[in-house]
């Protein structure tokens, strides 16, 4: 992929980085779009934060993440609410037109129940989002993150819960690490894409074996997913914007961080 | 769950026994069936050790695992096919009616090219497996495995593939481990039943974070897989066969296995 002013990156990709150093980095390599890491945004007022990006020259794309929905106890439901509607004041004072939701899971409800918690969870925060002008994203996670991190495993569900709301400011995020494997994804795709729900776009690769299961992400090209495919089914959906790289990973972190945005911007142009 | 004459262990359950000391500790606790894994048959003259296992009482419910289709290079692909049918032949001699397939996958092949070659792998196998007598049972294994050990990822495929051979030789197994977090899995079970696909029930638990891959599965309880809840649908579906206990576990594998056997017996009692 040669199209630079897509090319976006999600903080949390260069963890050792802070936030100024990211979007100084970023600026200068060349990259067009930043999605910021809430944690990276402690400590910062948003809107200050944002008018830093903004003169920059970067693009905001995504405030990640909100979600986390499912409990046990009601009161905690009800706190997440809270944490989700603040997410969303901090996304527009930053000046991120999105939200991307990890919808979440606790092991000590049942994945029926929980799943039920999510649509419920949306439910209340989707009309503030709105008013907000704040897009939210479900992204839906690989499905060895059901049981502690989020019971909206396909893309299948997350179109089904769009559908459901039938809202413009609700949508879907793709991350090839999540969904690369379903054998319903390029229908799914096209869905998503019929109903105008794609909202984000997410690269990294899928290492064998992956030795864990939250922080060993690939980097594009030495993994297993043809990310190539996948973008085209994107794109053959009507999506045009950011191709954003999101890889949680130990081993690069522990690396020279400059370096290791010269490895992505290269796999970027090699293996996208 | 109290009907002891459908408790089954996998030895790979109690791998530091070899196949003698499962048998037996299998029998005198009352365990009905026994599913072995065929590196414990290394050694093992197949039509004895059937004898053995039949001489003490129990039932060999299947000789595991079969499989392993895709291969980047055809004649890689081509030993393997005669990996299988010798595994058919040792089944045949064993006594065991049902080799469990789990179906392979390799990171260097496209995931929608080995799921042609799965498919293409059992075209060749099946009629020799009809020719044996011995069933073959398609195990969808979790997406986490997609890129190294399956590229059947769902019961919903498993059923497809099923449905396009419909050899009554070819159904398949239900492992609640690999397909627990399935939005599809209530639909695919009772369309499995319909089709007359059952052929094993798998029983473990999903823990909460899953350390290791391969070698982390929990005791039925300890995790937050329903499994009552999908054994109630296995068997609204018709299955009334061996609920079987497979668990890679390096933790319960370092254990005394005599409590440990004590301890699975507990656990199909109380949580399955």
């Amino acid at each position: 992929m040669n199209d630079a002013a897509r090319f976006a990156v999600h903080t949390a990709t260069t963890k050792p980085w802070d936030l100024e150093t990211a979007v100084r980095k970023y600026a200068e390599a060349g990259v067009a779009g930043i999605s910021v890491w809430k944690e990276a945004l402690e400590g910062h007022d948003a809107a200050k934060a944002g008018a830093m990006i903004r003169s920059a020259g970067l693009s905001a794309v995504s405030l990640v993440r909100g979600g986390f929905f499912p409990a046990a106890l009601a009161a905690v439901r009800r706190e997440r609410i809270r944490d989700n509607e603040r997410l969303i004041r901090v996304a527009s004072a930053l000046g991120a037109p999105l939200i991307v939701l990890v919808c979440g899971a606790d092991p000590k409800v049942r994945i029926a129940d929980a799943r039920a918690q999510v649509e419920a969870g949306i439910e209340v925060i989707l009309p503030f989002a709105e008013a907000e002008g704040v897009s939210l994203a479900i992204e839906p996670l690989h499905p060895m993150y059901a049981g502690d991190r989020s019971v909206i495993n396909t893309l299948a569900e997350a179109n089904d819960l769009c559908e459901r709301f039938g809202s413009p400011s609700l949508g879907v995020a793709v991350d090839v690490f999540h969904v690369w494997w379903d054998p319903a994804l390029e229908a799914q795709i096209a869905r998503a894409g019929r109903l105008g729900l794609i909202k984000a776009f997410h690269v990294c690769d899928w290492k064998t074996p992956v030795l864990d299961m939250l922080e060993d992400r690939g980097l594009m090209g030495e993994g297993c997913i043809d990310i190539p495919l996948i973008r085209g089914w994107v794109e053959a959906a009507g999506f045009n914007g950011f191709v954003e790289v999101e890889i949680f990973s130990r081993r690069f972190w522990a690396m020279d961080q400059d370096a290791w945005l010269r490895m992505i911007l290269g796999a970027l142009r090699e293996h996208v």
